[in-house]
């Protein structure tokens, strides 16, 4: 699977260029000649001699800028400049900032923004707590938490690292949900001390969003928050990616024509995603369900599983899926099977693999940045595929679930995150795709589509709302 | 001390009212015979028989607003709408926001902000952690943390309550030094989880700010803090009025031509804000110190002393002031002393007092809103007076301290705050004020003096770079 130019590894190259001769036409060629690809070509300086030329040029990887940087160097006349990593630039001192709502231009605004004005607010809200949602930042707050220890595809990075990903996410949550959120790193991976500081942390928010915490601390350190806490938890990794499978694995089904009460669906990969996935799954009918990890299929007589203990995250996978008692390797698990959802490592299946499944196979190969099998591969069988990648059809991606998830929860005012609200938003997603639109190549949304957070936020606003009454 | 109607204390009163006939003129008349000022009369809606009038006021406090709506009310004709109280409506929802600095248009944006280019931002601070303050957030980020046990003088109202002044007191780090600041409210007063908690939060965050959190843990915590982290920890309530305290001192004493060295300083109140002006004081050479508190002046012999650890503040106070080993009452000690300073509880002192002091008297009476002494009555007999509040000449304000505090040493990239910073800061906002604009009603600028903040920082810059170098 050859890698195309991405933006991710762009640059912007300072050049200066002889203003006669050729130089200036080889500089697109010997860009291109090395695989980059150009994206902008400024001429930001001209006088008789000499032309100043800003060239943008995307690369598939560090190494590769890097070269095609040798290559520019290497045309006669050129004298290079300063390179710019665009990726970085856009990093630089920090990809958000906070923001007063109020001007402070007079005694008059400080009176009442400050002292002595806000001594009454304080005073209404330790009378009343619930006017915390009216009179503060609270109603409209998630702490983006993360300990450092999963970072992407990174591993245990560390907090520090850890940063530029969660104010990512905090951009995110503005930009599809409009919602205030702040990174929370932090330097610790006890998972005792995560629960307090979490516990600690909460007055100030309307939600958590736990990121990147390694399995299966994070099962553990939600399940006691969501128990200690009166605002809901959520560990993004985990539930806005169930969330999003099971919103396109609904639509892939209509698109064959199967019902999720019939299907056998092979998972890879038992991490925090695999197994929110599979409870997710099983809450919404798939009654034949089968789970391989690294050492094969899960099942109740496995080695590693007789000694586990009863409230480990596989023992209730060995539990709960495997009806048949199956054994043995991935590859034969997946012969016949309906689904293959694979969280789990690049290349565990191959062509021969996918044509072994039933007829109409569904294929999420989900494996960022490489699937657990070529998505063009497997589409020669598969009936439909869809990956983590956005430069195939069907992108699996959780921005596309946790904006409006929260969205809904903090509109609702409520105090937990349950099966049945993220049961709507996945139904809610799934029926962005109109029957009319609805295809092999489109069964999930664009992540730009703006009806996707929306219909998410209003589907679990509603649940939640229901989950209040019930109270 | 008559109090003035405020705009802390306002509120828009929407009243339908007849087109023809004397009521719209009355309306002035009735909130002005109750006391209270009118701020704004706007017609918002007219038709031939009615006008719809939104009328802005000012009260001195929250009865006294009702008095002023009942008023208004027993008005023939007028028929009272909605009373929107104006500070309220400030806090409605929050004061501060999350803003994302770069727009997310499109796929492009979103792979270089989030996945996957992040990816190698984060490796670059895992390879490097100093990129954490060029590459993120942390370069420009502070923690403003409370467990609401001090909160203003409203005392321990909690962590919720306590938001609405932390997000105020972020606005002003952003409206003041350009800094952005995010409240964190604990729900926990247990000094040793304190400790641990804001440790662990450290790795997002370029300074600790603590709030609002009572001595004497305050004390413990800040002190345990400084010791585990590698960025500076400041408790604003001790030494950012410390520091204005002395600013303002420095300016009173060329006044009335003392030196620093040779006065007697009085104090009332050895709480947060007391010990540490005390300690301040003394670092920039003031020999002759008296603190009295609750109990008296403070000396070795005193009962409650007697017994007290070794490490209290009270101890310190005992062993660091009083060289002549005064004893008795506040009202005794401040006979013939050139300087009050009062961080204490309203009326402690009268005139009678403040007469008995030295000639060319210095009054600090900084309890709010109502000061140890009428500053009116003070101002008979003392040389120069100042208090906390906004409606009498030399406001000793920290919001003329904290922002420039924390953004020189955020220029720094200081990893501590240290008495010498703090020496430096109250020298630069002392000189703020020019040798010819110096008098007994001006000793210390406006809070809306730009030249105040970009002193102090400076300054703090200088000071911070120089301890770097010590290192």
């Amino acid at each position: 699977m050859a890698t195309a130019p991405s933006v991710s590894y762009s640059m912007t190259v300072r050049l200066e260029v002889p203003a006669s001769g050729t130089a200036v036409s080889q500089l697109t060629t010997a860009v291109e000649s090395s695989g980059g690809s150009v994206t902008g070509l400024d001429v930001t300086a001209s006088g008789h001699e000499k032309l100043r030329i800003d060239v943008t040029v995307a690369a598939t990887s560090t190494a590769h800028a890097d070269e095609i940087v040798e290559k520019l160097r290497g045309i006669e006349g050129v004298h290079l400049g300063k390179v710019s990593d665009r990726t970085f630039l856009m990093h630089l001192g920090g990809k958000i900032e906070m923001a007063s709502k109020h001007p402070i231009r007079n005694r008059d605004d400080l009176s009442m923004i400050y002292t002595p004005g806000v001594a009454r607010v304080c005073m209404a809200i330790a009378e009343n707590p619930e006017d915390a949602r009216r009179l503060t930042i609270k109603r409209n707050s998630v702490a983006v938490v993360t300990d450092g220890s999963a970072v992407l595809g990174l591993g245990n990075i560390g907090p520090m690292a850890a940063l530029p990903v969660m104010e990512g996410k905090a951009a995110l949550f503005k930009r599809f949900a409009g919602i205030d959120a702040w990174p929370i790193c932090l330097d610790t991976q006890d998972s005792d001390a995560i629960v307090e500081i979490v516990k600690a942390i909460a007055p100030g928010f309307a939600g958590i969003n736990l990121e990147d915490i390694s399995a299966p601390r994070c099962f553990e350190i939600e399940a006691r928050l969501r128990e200690a806490l009166d605002i809901p938890v959520f560990h993004d990794d985990q539930h806005g990616t169930a969330i999003v499978v099971l919103a396109a694995l609904t639509n892939a089904l209509r698109v064959v024509e199967k019902s999720i009460g019939d299907v056998r669906v092979v998972m890879s990969g038992a991490g925090a995603a695999g197994t929110a996935i599979l409870k997710l799954l099983i809450a919404a009918g798939v009654k034949h369900a089968v789970v391989a990890d690294i050492h094969g299929v899960v099942h109740a007589g496995r080695a590693d599983l007789v000694d586990a203990g009863p409230a480990t995250a596989l023992r209730w996978i060995a539990d709960n899926t495997n009806p048949e008692g199956i054994t043995g390797t991935l590859k034969e698990a997946v012969r016949g099977a309906d689904v293959f959802i694979g969280v789990s490592a690049p290349n565990v299946l191959n062509g021969e693999d996918v044509a072994a499944m039933a007829d109409g196979a569904i294929v999420f190969a989900l494996a960022n940045p490489d699937p657990e099998v070529d998505p063009g591969i497997a589409r020669q069988s598969a009936a439909v595929v869809a990956t983590g990648r956005s430069d195939f059809p069907n992108q699996i991606n959780n921005v596309l679930v946790f904006p409006g998830v929260f969205r809904g929860l903090l509109d609702a005012q409520s105090r937990t995150v349950n099966t049945d609200m993220m049961l709507a938003a996945a139904g809610a997603l799934a029926n962005v795709v109109a029957e009319d639109e609805l295809n092999a190549n489109y069964i999930i949304p664009s992540v730009f589509n703006a009806q996707a957070t929306e219909a998410v936020a209003a589907a679990v606003k509603r649940a939640a709302l229901a989950a209040r009454k019930g109270e």
